[in-house]
């Protein structure tokens, strides 16, 4: 019991992030990731059952996403409710942008840990689907409105992951969903054109 | 040889779509797909790796959805250039659309070939994502109306699939694709309001 200190899970949390990322999430066991965290593998396992769960830690999101789908000011467009609702949610991500940086680095490098992040996505879109139905949308522009939704935050994320300039996610998410709107105006130059 | 017979692959799929319908995919064995086609499983294994890949065959889509999207006419929305390009796509799966709804339903049933599937949409994207790309169109906005597009039409497939109606895939697409463009500007009401 010597062996515990304060915030041992924030410790683990950062020593996995690290051996995922340097020795591949596959190589990396939970000892060494106890050993670098300074705790003991009992310990590793009071806060994670398994070393996949300290990258798919069940969190906020899905809870604030639906709280503030429901709850936003009226009226307002579809795209617009869940662009508010990305936004009061992106603190979720904002608060421990490093970590989730790597954490996306980690994932991208293994296919087993992308269908997994994948089928996060997939209930986030349920998730949106009731939040959208229980504000009163009918049930197919529910469905098709969250999957969007869902499809344009996937990018937001990624360009908020990938910037130089560290602007917010709450800024991307903005801009991406702005730019979904442009899909519909916006020309295409053919490639003879653009040659 | 004397058991071969002209058509063994269509019959094997339809055996096996009607075997994961009755008793589900993992209790559906190699030997009981071949017997109901009329086949050894020797026959089966000269067409499929495996009693997975009947369910994920290499199709056209991919290739038409590419084609179709560098070649549209111009000047055209990203949007339009998508729709243009799912509905040149549709006639993959109308063509066979009995056993694409036997396939849905066995999928539906089991979260590991979910799993698959979302994996099969995601190289979708990638693909659609290049082929805009190719068109002219800048990273970011090909890369987000890559994502919208695959969304819009996973949730007009949905549709299709479950359509009482039998209203074609292509219409199912332009329908879904004009729904996204209102996603903008339809007035969301309140639950209040609603009630």
């Amino acid at each position: 019991m010597s062996r515990w200190k304060p915030d041992a899970r924030g410790r683990l949390e950062k020593a996995a992030m690290e051996l995922y990322d340097d020795k591949g999430f596959d190589a990396t066991t939970v000892a060494e990731i106890a050993a670098r965290a300074g705790v003991t593998e009992r310990t590793f396992y009071r806060h994670f059952v398994d070393k996949r769960e300290v990258l798919f830690q069940p969190n906020a999101l899905a809870d604030v996403l639906a709280h503030a789908t429901v709850t936003a000011a009226d009226p307002l467009a579809p795209l617009e409710v869940i662009t508010h609702a990305l936004i009061e949610a992106a603190p979720v991500f904002e608060e421990r942008a490093e970590l989730v940086r790597q954490r996306q680095a980690v994932i991208a490098a293994n296919p087993e840990l992308q269908e997994r992040e994948r089928a996060k996505l997939a209930s986030l879109v349920s998730t949106l689907d009731r939040a959208l139905q229980e504000r009163g949308l009918d049930s197919a522009t529910a469905a098709l409105a969250a999957e969007i939704g869902i499809a344009a935050f996937k990018v937001a994320f990624e360009r908020w992951i990938d910037d130089p300039d560290q602007h917010t996610l709450a800024r991307h998410i903005r801009e991406t969903l702005d730019a979904t709107r442009h899909l519909t105006a916006r020309p295409v130059r053919s490639p003879a054109q653009a040659r």
